[in-house]
């Protein structure tokens, strides 16, 4: 048996009494997690400081060796997300309303945990922690394939978590760290269908690809956000401004930053030349069609390329069209249905926005970077799903389990 | 462009008016549909004969002649099926409970289909229609690839259908009639990421494994259905015996029967001798475990390739446990996630039961034949889901669609 297989075969043997025992004991391992994050960060630093070393030694550019960094103040943050995850709600067991039926039978769903999940991602080691205390929280084991790059780091941490798990009582092989391969070897363990229940890959669109492409257990992809914004015909100019510039220059870096700007044409003239040097006062960019280029001074001619892109920096695309269809049309074909925003005053454009735009989420006069797990009430979040099986949007601890039927008889037959 | 790859294009374009329709629209679709199934009787039954005749002149098993069949009394249940569908709420842009968020943001959940669907089928016509009406009530495109079997059958359904949503005003090419290949033909069809959304298999296990490992989209499986019952120590022996033979006479043939007892060492005695009895009356052929055989005279000594399996027929594996632990230890080995039930008067063990069992319906004091849309209150399903991602047990209208985070705001901007 390989390795990963051997991994996957321990952690869903693991995962079997983990869905069964209470939250008290899931949260007890939590908090020794925490416990041993900060009461090891020597150790932690000393791993993560030969994988920055390594990383410099291999030519990486600084911004990704600054990324696998985990220095005292984010393993102490780290620690704290684990605390606060221990005081979230436990959705294992959980019954929505039963209801009974005509013949007597009381009816209702049960949530249960999926059982193995493998979390499949690149450079940041916190996604270690993050992730897995998420998978055992909601009663999963978890199998986690970091990169390469922060090998050392992760396989500290592991070791951590695998103890934590013990001082609960819990079997440790409910956290599995498989060390970094080769593509091969994220294709063999995406293909242990009866060991994995789900793969959650996260990191470059490469990455979610390749996964995607070669999985043979379910996989929620967690692709890009090309995130819109459209100003609608009558729409407050100040919201408009605030909306504009808080989705692109408050965070540019994240998914749910805004990419692209789309402007009702009738408001075109009202609202570009202001906004447009707002933006350019803050650094941002501007890549137009040929109407913004008319109204906005200092912004660039956009090529085709722009439509569609996830700048992830302080680059907008900005294009007018001629109404809400048109900008429904431009996002059925650029967007990437993670988020997509209308500025409007219009009750009944409101309601076909909501309706009409298929995006995991779909805002009214609000910042695109509302599209969040913390923002949204989820506590944490372990990604956002841009596919719409089983969970679209943001995923916390309800997205990593699902329900089972329950029916409760008094000895019923059917006819 | 290959035909299912251009059939699957239209589907996708057709999909984004369908999702946006009223529910008076989809449902005059319907009746349309329920309609022309009546008018057209006659010719559904003249390529109905066609499929018959090509079948036996091929030498297929008289079973499975019989269900190609669709004469005038299946067509009119047909026809009142999808009436009864038109008459089901519509689940798209239903939204749950919004919540007002401390920055006055109001958020929740809106319903909206999952786009194109296809469905992979064997053998009865019957299931062109089912599928294919509960797609587009929940606002789907649908690709119906039925078995070559019924390909005369199925071609006709498929002109109806096709008809009705003109007469509604709706595409027409929300249904696409997929000619019936050899499994290549299969495998092009679940490779299509981007134009189809959902892959449900439905048909022997062959065909579900086939699709399965050959698919590049996601994939619902149904596969087979090794269902158990388990006598406690101190359950009722009316009841119990009423539950096995509920169980396993009613409906041998379909997924929720019953294949598999498990017996507690300490009733086996009081109840096994006269349950052994009133099977075999009815005509049970019962595979036990040597204490069995011990206690039922006319038992025959099971192999160990009868636990989990899917019988289907008129065939019981029985089989004495230690405890309700066995019980549960057995299960883990041989069921299929299908539908596990218990008969008890301890509250702790029906507790346990209902936590620690990892089936799609887990049922207490009840037959395992209500695990069905229908009995639980679905309206109507597509299928039961045996895969924990996405739905699990029985799917209906809501199973064929997903939710998008909605964000109604008045300006937010974040932090």
């Amino acid at each position: 048996m390989t390795d990963v297989k051997e991994l996957a075969t321990r952690a869903k043997a693991a995962s079997r009494k983990l869905g069964r025992v209470d939250r008290a004991t899931k949260d007890r391992a939590l908090l020794a997690t925490a416990r041993l994050l900060r009461d090891e960060a020597g150790r932690i630093a000393e791993a993560n400081a030969k994988d920055m070393e390594r990383a410099r030694a291999s030519g990486l550019a600084g911004a990704l060796v600054d990324r696998l960094e985990m220095n005292a103040k984010g393993i102490a943050a780290t620690a704290a997300g684990v605390e606060y995850v221990a005081s979230l709600a436990d959705p294992v067991g959980s019954r929505d309303s039963m209801q009974r039926l005509q013949n007597g039978l009381l009816i209702g769903r049960q949530r249960l945990p999926l059982g193995v999940i493998a979390m499949i991602y690149e450079a940041r080691p916190n996604v270690t922690i993050d992730a897995a205390v998420l998978c055992l929280k909601a009663g999963n084991a978890v199998l986690l394939r970091g990169g390469k790059e922060a090998a050392e780091t992760n396989r500290v941490l592991g070791e951590l978590l695998r103890q934590a798990l013990t001082e609960a009582g819990l079997p440790e092989d409910a956290v599995g760290i498989v060390a970094p391969t080769d593509r091969e070897g994220i294709k063999e363990m995406v293909s242990l269908t009866g060991l994995i229940d789900l793969a959650i890959p996260r990191g470059g669109e490469g990455l979610i690809r390749f996964v995607a492409e070669n999985a043979r257990v379910p996989v929620l992809n967690h692709y890009k956000g090309v995130c819109h914004l459209f100003l609608d015909e009558g729409c407050n100019p100040k919201m408009a401004q605030d909306l504009t510039i808080n989705g692109k220059v408050s965070r540019p870096g994240v998914c749910n930053a805004l990419e692209c700007l789309l402007v009702h044409e009738n408001v075109a003239r009202s609202i570009l030349p202001d906004l447009g040097r707002a933006l350019l006062e803050r650094g941002v960019q501007i890549r137009g069609d040929s109407r913004t280029c008319e109204l906005v001074t200092g912004a660039v001619r956009a090529t085709d390329d722009d439509w569609g892109t996830e700048f992830l920096d302080l680059v907008l695309a900005v294009k007018v069209v001629r109404d809400i269809d048109g900008a429904i049309e431009h996002i059925e074909r650029y967007g990437s249905n993670h988020t997509e925003a209308i500025c409007t005053e219009s009750h009944t454009r409101a309601q076909r926005w909501l309706r009409e735009v298929d995006a995991s989420c779909v805002i009214v006069n609000a910042s695109t970077r509302f599209n969040d797990g913390g923002q949204l009430g989820l506590g944490a979040e372990i990604g956002i799903s841009t596919s719409k099986l089983h969970a679209y949007g943001p995923m916390g601890l309800e997205g990593l389990t699902a329900e089972k039927w329950v029916v409760l008889g008094d000895g019923q037959i059917r006819n």
